[in-house]
């Protein structure tokens, strides 16, 4: 099980149009086999800040993820509302 | 119902006792009235990054859990092992 913590920063003045972006990726990513949990978060003080805290059954489901259709699409749409590349880390639960 | 993402970096070399004074505060966090989730995760890669991911009832709840005997004692022995103070920051899910 492999958990990923992405941070995904808008350029000032594009943030509701990242979160259009964001959220549309939802749906089909939810629905991918090998995702466990995707949430998406927005910072309430600093709105162009995203976070998605994610939870995939292994790397090649993370890395399918990735490669998919809807992520490239996503990409695509995103160039000009990115203030930076995401921000993407493997995370482990500490219990 | 309020969720709070917080980054917390140790200083080089005090990782993994900065890990067992954040482990060692799940039980009595998670049993705040509040305290509707909280996880902790650790960088796999950077091993002094922790993120919590928290969901409190209410804002009041949030400020208690910062205000508990228990985060006092974790601060108090975690004052040498911080790169820098803990990001606290208000988050609202996308849906």
């Amino acid at each position: 099980m492999l958990r990923i913590i992405a941070r995904i920063c808008a350029r000032a003045g594009r943030e509701a149009e990242l979160r259009v972006v964001l959220r549309e990726l939802l749906p089909a990513t939810r629905s991918e086999s090998g995702c466990l949990a995707y949430q998406l978060f927005q910072n309430a003080d600093r709105v162009g800040e995203f976070v998605t805290v994610e939870q995939w059954t292994d790397q090649a489901a993370a890395d399918a993820h990735l490669a998919s259709p809807h992520v490239a699409a996503a990409l695509a749409r995103a160039t000009d509302l990115l203030a930076q590349p995401p921000q993407i880390h493997r995370f482990d639960e500490v219990n």
